[in-house]
């Protein structure tokens, strides 16, 4: 098989990056290594920065997302019982926080995509990624148990944090920077109404929760856990007084149901330098990943893949290479300040097992800086609504 | 000897103090360890925040500061190479930052005090704290090599980090949060030109130093060093090669001169709580101590004493005791903010021995934040100027 563009990955970056390539006259074809229900119901994060949403009603992709998501003004802070609601609606001039599962936009994606006649392999394992130095690198992969080969004139690695695709990339062309938090998300569905009509980010002695939303009458919430908690340690009964605890507030009641999701995720921050080798490049995981604080990791993927498209673009329709060279540098200048946002929302609002007591102070200093300053609440407000792209 | 208030210390909390208390009719007496003249040389800060200013006019203190102080718009950030100019006065609706040493403050401050009939009692070592859970509490003090007793209604310790006011509240009674960063600041004064119009904070590869001034002939530079290094180890020329490396902007050269002072000092964090047992009042560095980024010990140990020569009006003149009883909640309202903001501004420009590549990286990232963002630089700015008292 051979194509323009071989994508690897049919995650946020891969697909938006297709639709990307598609509506400027670019052939690509997608490898997925899992199954199309894999990737249809694996349950990620769930909120879309503004230009995003933009983009996806401008590239047509927009009309389940406009009837099904919930539009949020702002966010409220919470430390101890004491809460405080962000207007980054009135803070951004008008930007607001979007709540739609990360697989629902797949979903979306992936249907918009077949419709428009563009493959899409899954179930494709890649095995070797060969000639990147070259102007003519191919894909091997693995597809039923035959070994079949995808010719193309650029690699994209979209394939998330395990991938193959940094891998690819001598060891001595990348440097690598990476953190472990030390602890973990358990978050679960469970069916119940709302309790609250925002989310709410609250900093407990006990450690951090977030209460968000999928719908009217599922939720979705989280609690600051061991790096490598099982489930098992996390009866339900233990999760909902975890929760009633840390998300108490005087005057409200948090809404119990049945769980019926939950996961533990470690925290990890990580950057791939450089994010290209020759005809290779990294977008979305496979170069970066933020800790779920603040919900970057999909639109970051989607801001990596708005450059390269129009890398590509240029280079394939007009002959300039000075997009593509540059690809690396402007990406991870994104890159950066969105892990400094990830990262400062992360170490604010979680209880470090090694903190002291200095630390804990002035971290609860922190947050009650941002619930009383404007400029301060500003400044956390344009990160979290999405920087301009 | 008797007096209302006794004061120990000749800082700038005990001396404000003493002026506050006078314009309210209450007498008081400052008993100093130390020498009027080692008092009115040490150098210490010199940066005061517009309030403290606007205060100091009020009170008549103003005429040499507005004199022979420098009153800066803005200050200048600096990341390796490049610079960022923060218009402090814009983004706080015209609040200036004030150059003007510490010990010219004391100088004044003393000389006005004197000139009302004040009491210091320099030379005037306080021995012991006694009954201050009692309403008759008394300072026992050596002067000359005589004991010495004074006799009060209340005692205020405003007697530095050292002194033992602090210590004579029961250990049980008050909770210590103590960091000692890892650095210290090189400080020398030379005879050398402005360099620039305005302080220069500059985060480099090799650590952070600061360009400020005391006259226009006069200049204050700082280095990061080892919190526990000689200055043996830093001659002359070790010094201007690291400042001009620090410092170094394309176009810009640092103008050298002849060095006539040069100190090391650690950083250190330090808050107590409480701020007062019974009839005893902890003020300024006694309570608390902030690393100089930002040069807020000053400020905040006047800040202090503004609410507690209030409490103290409102229970020797109305009988009001609420002032009395909420002082410590109210001071350290103000101090946690003021410790946070230091803490930030040490740990964004500073380079830790221990940090690693992920850390040098993300602490870059929130300097170039800064540089960058507006509303990050309002947030700053409204901290560097001074939260409104």
């Amino acid at each position: 098989m051979r194509t323009t563009i071989g994508i690897i990955g049919a995650g946020p970056a891969g697909l938006f990056l297709a639709h990307l390539l598609h509506r400027a006259g670019i052939a690509s074809v997608i490898l997925e290594a899992r199954s199309r229900e894999a990737v249809e119901q694996t349950i990620r994060a769930g909120m879309l920065e503004h230009w995003v949403v933009e983009r996806m009603r401008a590239m047509g992709l927009g009309a389940r997302l406009d009837a099904e998501a919930h539009f949020h003004g702002g966010i409220t802070l919470q430390s101890g019982t004491e809460r405080a609601h962000l207007d980054i609606a009135g803070l951004t001039g008008g930007k607001r926080v979007t709540i739609y599962a990360q697989h629902e936009v797949l979903k979306d994606l992936i249907a918009a995509r077949l419709a428009d006649g563009g493959e899409i392999r899954f179930d494709a394992t890649v095995t070797r990624i060969e000639g990147i130095e070259s102007d003519r690198p191919a894909l091997h992969y693995g597809e039923g148990g035959v070994a079949r080969r995808l010719d193309c004139d650029f690699v994209v690695a979209a394939d998330g944090f395990h991938g193959p695709g940094r891998q690819a990339i001598p060891a001595a062309a990348r440097r690598e920077y990476s953190r472990r938090w030390p602890f973990g998300w358990l978050g679960i569905l469970c069916h119940a109404p709302l309790s609250w009509p925002e989310l709410i980010y609250a900093s407990h002695a006990d450690g951090f929760a977030l209460l968000t939303t999928r719908s009217d009458s599922v939720q979705r919430l989280y609690l600051q856990c061991g790096p490598d908690d099982d489930v098992a340690a996390w009866p339900d009964a233990r999760i909902w007084d975890a929760l009633h605890r840390r998300l108490a507030s005087p005057g409200w009641q948090l809404a119990e149901g049945a769980i019926f999701a939950k996961t533990v995720v470690p925290l990890r921050s990580f950057v791939c330098e450089t994010m290209r080798h020759g005809r290779l490049f990294l977008a979305g995981d496979a170069a970066h990943i933020v800790p779920p604080t603040g919900a970057k990791g999909l639109n970051l993927a989607v801001a990596d893949v708005v450059v390269l498209a129009r890398a590509l673009e240029a280079f394939l329709h007009h002959n300039r290479s000075d997009g593509i060279e540059s690809y690396a540098a402007r990406a991870l200048e994104r890159v950066w300040k969105v892990a400094r946002f990830s990262w400062w929302m992360t170490a604010m609002l979680h209880r470090s097992p090694s903190e002291d007591a200095f630390d804990a102070r002035i971290r609860a200093a922190e947050l009650a800086h941002v619930m009383e300053s404007r400029p301060a609440q500003a400044a956390l407000a344009e990160n979290y609504a999405g920087l301009p792209m």
